[in-house]
């Protein structure tokens, strides 16, 4: 069942998840498309982001964001055209970047919106490289990284939007980087796609050793994506000084209880104190006043082939749930985004 | 047996420690008086500080500072006259700051001496407020915790002298100051000379409800040098954007092995994310260029009362072990400093 210009498919929080999200946590919905108001805008949806931030928006309990509400429609970064315009700041065709959920449709007054004007050259990118996922990754990096020249650089998640982009900047910067990933397709291509230096399987029973091995002076600077047993790699292998940005712990999400002991928060702290690492969070919303620093120069970056981006689209809102319980088990090879519309 | 001009009375390291430290971990012995070569100056101690960190040096293991040797001499900070010297930039009879242990001489060549000139006021000071336990104090609060107006600051060990000026120099900055300190006694000191607008037992049975009670709008800052229980309660009143300078965890350096699970590390983690805290380790030695700035604002502070400062003197070099060992489990009050020679 495609888009439709009568109705609005929509797929809202049928119940919380407790672990992993199953099919049964969505509920598909039919309603009418809202009518915009004077000043709003009538928005349907092209692209949906999928992202691991939105399994925390499926639990209750205190977060950097309020849960999305059962009943509610799943919340979600989405490129749009506009259908029908009644606000002066948009013209009937315009794409723009919104958060309007995983839906046909929607309307807005403009608020949060960015346009994209008439024909932009890769819409999708503002979801991915150019948006948020980008926007992380330069910030996390450079602000709380900080890589010096010749420092060696581990990044997680490396095909992922943010460590693609994370371990490509790294380049940029000068530095040794290493990339995780799940498989050996993907670490290949991180290594002859992205130009890592290295990139190590997870799933390997040795890769503890291998990290070990392809980071012979050690580690300066670990982006922090996935939690688990990747960090407990790296942990041994940080160097004095070294800065850990922390913006998210995919690996984790889903869990239901702490692991077995041994407690090793004690451990961890005599860690920051004997070798002086930084260890610090950070959402991208914190950063929302140097998007218009990142926006030209990763521009740049991508225009100039300096920064490579993948996308893995998905065709059709209905495959929405499956493909993001996927994305969470590591299934998904770049930027996952759902093509929920016609985007011509 | 008193110090003597004609033997040098020292404490080397008999064997290292499993778990805590007793006194058969310290052997006393009695060598000849070195003679200082040119260059050099031979010192007498009159004041050795003890302090947590020599914990860690008893050990092996990789921490920020080689161990000591077992059979070497035990290291540590001390304030002691020149009786003979071979250096022209000191002259018999002048006070220095050296780092020369636990023993009544040793010769020096100057360097990393500090002199302190031929009457200093309060020469034991240089060991302690004036010193690098209020260096510690100073660095980290100022250059890692970045306390604001109105805000709340933490501090464990607040009669300690590391905490105990933290606490103050975080009255100054005017900050709700909150203390956590061993027994009714020390918790009123803390209160009622030092200042603090609180300061909690943490042998209470209910130390994390206490706590929570004391810091009702949470905690913006917490200066950790304590580590286990004391973490434990402050974690979960964090605000966001909380920052954690970490110098110490004496809470842990006796222990032979992990406490029991569950694994709270990802917790830990977890909260870095969700709160975006900054976890930051130093140790002073790392701030060294910046002595300059700390020590004529310190004296100030001291000289014009804004700062109080309590030492606990204990008279005898062949006390130091028995006093180091009580140390670790808390039974000092205020900065514990070995008398180790007349101070006439």
């Amino acid at each position: 069942m495609p888009q439709s210009q009568d109705s609005n498919r929509r797929f809202v929080l049928a119940s919380r998840p407790s672990g992993a999200p199953t099919a049964d946590n969505f509920r598909l919905e039919q309603a009418d498309i809202p009518e915009p108001a004077d000043g709003e805008v009538l928005l349907r949806t092209v692209y949906l982001s999928l992202d691991p931030y939105m399994r925390g928006r499926m639990s209750e309990g205190p977060s950097y964001a309020e849960p999305v509400a059962v009943d509610d429609v799943m919340c979600g970064g989405t490129v749009c055209r506009v259908v029908e315009s009644r606000n002066e700041h948009f013209s009937e065709g315009d794409w723009v970047l919104a958060y309007t959920g995983w839906q046909d449709y929607a309307v807005s007054n403009g608020n949060g919106l960015m346009n994209l004007g008439a024909s932009p050259r890769n819409p999708s990118y503002a979801l991915g490289v150019l948006g948020m996922p980008g926007f992380t990754a330069y910030m996390g990096l450079l602000d709380i990284g900080e890589p010096g020249e010749g420092e060696t650089l581990v990044v997680a998640a490396a095909t992922g939007p943010v460590g693609a982009t994370v371990g490509q900047i790294g380049g940029i910067k000068g530095c040794r980087v290493v990339g995780v990933a799940g498989g050996e397709e993907k670490c290949r291509y991180a290594v002859e796609e992205l130009g890592f230096d290295a990139c190590i399987d997870h799933y390997a029973d040795d890769f503890a050793d291998q990290l070990a091995a392809a980071c012979p002076d050690g580690i300066d600077v670990y982006y922090e994506n996935v939690g688990g047993k990747v960090f407990d790699g790296v942990l041994p292998l940080l160097n004095t000084f070294a800065r850990i940005p922390l913006c998210g712990l995919v690996s984790q999400y889903n869990a239901t209880s702490l692991p077995e002991g041994p407690d090793r928060l004690g451990l961890l702290m005599g860690q920051v104190l004997i070798k002086r690492l930084k260890i610090q969070g950070f959402i991208i919303g914190d950063y929302e006043k140097r998007f218009g620093e990142f926006f030209p120069q990763m521009s740049e970056w991508v225009a100039d082939g300096r920064i490579q981006y993948r996308e893995e689209i998905v065709d059709g809102l209905e495959k929405a749930p499956e493909a993001f319980i996927g994305l969470l088990q590591g299934e998904n090879f770049g930027k996952l985004v759902i093509r929920v519309g016609d985007d011509g």
